[in-house]
């Protein structure tokens, strides 16, 4: 393999003498960084996808992407193209979708920016009218629960601004999202309308899970741009009695069936030590999905195809896999995860890129001291595609099912804007930078060229 | 000074027991960031000023804003606010600035977007129409010196895409913009057309400066954006005859007076040494110059707002400074580097903010081994507004005319799409992200602590 990477790389440049180990590696490294960023091939890999519409687990659209997965990666030439079939939900939006701020006479008067949560019940044809009784978390409606009968709950706490941890604001602020709808039917709301959980100030609704629980009525819940969330709530403050018409024709199906794809290099040397990278192809039915996780997903694949056009063949098994149904209950990763229990492949590491296409920063690393310090000292080959740090940290939930892996890797790019797109009619094609996207191929493609060469 | 901060940080938590040394050091960034990231105050200034238009040497744009940060940093209490005054050239686009393919009976065909470079002379009122000589090099050029007489030198050579450091790109390309009038004239040409020095593949120009020689006659030069360079490339291709007609009303007034404005948070124990922060002021007259550089100005206006919003009476004094004129000659710098080799202050650092708004990533310092290392074991401090690294390199062309300073510093965000913007009309407000901007101003703010704190 030594032979074949020197050739590959060194032919254009003769007059170079022949490279080895660490000085062989950097030169690598280069030369990867400088193929993805020349080609871009990744990001139009990432518009074709793009243009095939969202992913939404079960829809049309996400059927033709497992199709054009299959398609490209057999076209690619890659080994083993699968699809590995895993049960999804099924859940509709539907066309109508409004909220406004009742006129006098009880019309539609001022309407609201809302989209329906994923797996939210839709409500009756008319909508539901309600009274709005604002609290800015689960305590103070606890503490008002008398007033919240026969109303609808909003839930209107901010992402905290101050942190420069955008995950970490994202998860303070996403449970109003997730268990909005329960603790509004428990305190007798007939709905959840819930602030959008974003950093980006504009008017546009940011979708995402939710969650039923048995014994609990279900009642619709939906997100309320950020823009008509501060103006309805300047507007209780005028009225607190003001009603508000939330109409949703979402509903959900019975369960579909639906494909994780996968295609690979077979490692040569170890054919059955894999190292996965991989994201989640579902997305939400806002937007298209490029930043989450359509560019995931592609990049994963680009690791392979950087291979392919600088000729490297890798020791161990390189396998991009684009899970299905993340964003509705991971039962991609399930499958996949519950397959490597009882294959007879030993997962080196699982590699998972869902924080969006932005500038690379840094890998987080679940495993061992020693495998982490073993990656850690990669970093000065790393640095070559902008990452400037290897550190413990979490990986992410698709390749996290994995059966005992060596390590887990979260790729990690620099998110101070990921949740302006997050969910939402935000994240399409046009806000992605190639270089930003091409550099986070590269860095992955360092890393798991390693992997494949040295091992852990 | 330690009592001042401890009591300004600590009152609204009493019951936490005070702080000092690098545990207080740590609250105070924590706090830095936390403010800058929920007040977004720097954001909304440079709201203000790109809302007075572009700010090009010498315009009444620039004569506005200069008044505007008068005002500004008055009202914002600072002391010793000053306008240091420095020559500026003069230099006008004009409303007349056209090119296009001429069709086969001389008339208008197809036009090309194009924008004079700055002090670039312009063209008769009819304009020169010629043949064009498309090169990639000087080298290339001088090569084909015979084929070049009377005809337009279309200097096509783009940046580098495949290395990470754009700035380096940017270097290796913008010769062909600031020598290229030069070297059409000498090879006999009669105009200058010069592939747009950009990484973003749209059709907008790009201009900067560029410079003439004594002795050698003074030919039109402007940028082209890059859809339309590699249209008129195929054009040419099919057609090596065809004739551009390329039409400038810029031109060149008698150099007129500008200024530098400053103003500081005078030290309370050592006022005479002195930490410069800062960017220039002046931008080109594409765009209104958010990223180039109306965000370094604010950004290092806002060092100085956080302190006194935290209550931080810093021991040295911590001076802003907006610098004239640095796109078309670095008069302000010159004026004010002089000025500190004479007025009896002691420049202990000089900062500059000349990269664009983006998330910080580290810093760029010029000082003796012992300086740079006592700068990088705070480290752990910057670390809270994600600075990621602190390394030997180059501060920025303002700054580095300060009179024997300890130590200079380059504040270094993520590069990766700044020149997108850089010299052009996508350089306007929206592009500017406030987490990203403010963020580096809290990176910033930390630094200018430290340094005023412990000195060097």
């Amino acid at each position: 393999m030594r032979t074949a990477i020197c050739t590959a790389i060194l032919i254009p440049a003769l007059l170079v003498p022949p490279l080895c180990g660490q000085t062989r590696d950097q030169e690598l490294a280069r030369a990867l960084v400088r193929r993805a960023l020349e080609d871009t091939a990744g990001y139009h890999l990432l518009r074709e996808l793009t243009a095939l519409g969202h992913r939404l687990p079960g829809s049309p659209g996400a059927a033709r992407a497992v199709r054009w997965a299959e398609r490209t990666m057999t076209s690619l030439g890659l080994d083993n193209v699968t699809l590995q079939e895993c049960p999804v939900p099924r859940w509709e939006r539907g066309e109508r979708e409004t909220a406004c701020i009742l006129d006098e006479r009880g019309g539609s008067g001022e309407p609201l920016a809302v989209a329906a949560l994923g797996t939210s019940v839709g409500t009756a044809p008319g909508g539901i009218s309600a009274e709005v009784l604002e609290v800015q978390s689960f305590e103070e409606l606890e503490a008002r629960g008398a007033e919240a009968a026969g109303k609808i709950i909003f839930f209107n706490r901010p992402m905290d601004p101050g942190t420069i941890t955008t995950f970490a604001a994202y998860g303070g602020a996403v449970g109003q999202r997730v268990q909005g709808a329960v603790k509004a039917a428990e305190a007798g709301g007939v709905a959840a309308l819930v602030r959008s959980v974003t950093t980006k100030y504009d008017n546009v609704p940011h979708t995402g899970t939710m969650s039923y629980r048995d014994g609990v009525p279900k009642v619709p819940a939906a997100a309320i741009g950020l823009i008509d969330a501060d103006r309805l709530s300047a507007a209780l403050h005028d009225d607190p009695h003001l009603r508000v018409r939330l109409s949703l024709s979402c509903r959900n199906y019975p369960d579909t069936t639906s494909y994780t794809v996968f295609g690979q290099i077979t490692g040569w040397e170890y054919p059955r030590e894999i190292i996965v990278i991989g994201g989640h192809f579902d997305s939400w039915d806002k937007g298209v999905g490029a930043h989450d996780d359509g560019a995931g997903c592609i990049q994963a694949l680009e690791v392979l195809t950087l291979f392919q056009r600088l000729g490297i063949r890798p020791k161990r098994t390189v396998r991009a896999v684009f899970f299905m149904n993340e964003e509705m209950g991971l039962s991609g990763a399930d499958v996949y995860g519950r397959w490597t229990a009882s294959n007879g492949e030993d997962h080196i590491a699982g590699i998972e890129a869902d924080r969006g296409a932005l500038t690379p920063r840094g890998f987080y690393v679940t495993a061992s001291p020693e495998r982490l310090e073993k990656i850690q000292s990669w970093l000065p080959l790393l640095q070559e595609a902008c990452i400037d740090w290897v550190k413990k940290g979490g990986s992410g939930g698709d390749v996290a099912r994995i059966h005992e892996p060596e390590a887990l890797v979260g790729y990690v790019p620099d998110v101070q804007r990921y949740f302006d797109f997050h969910h939402s009619a935000n994240d399409v094609f046009a806000e992605i930078h190639p270089r930003e996207m091409e550099l986070g191929s590269a860095a992955m493609a360092i890393l798991v060229y390693l992997l494949a060469e040295y091992g852990l």
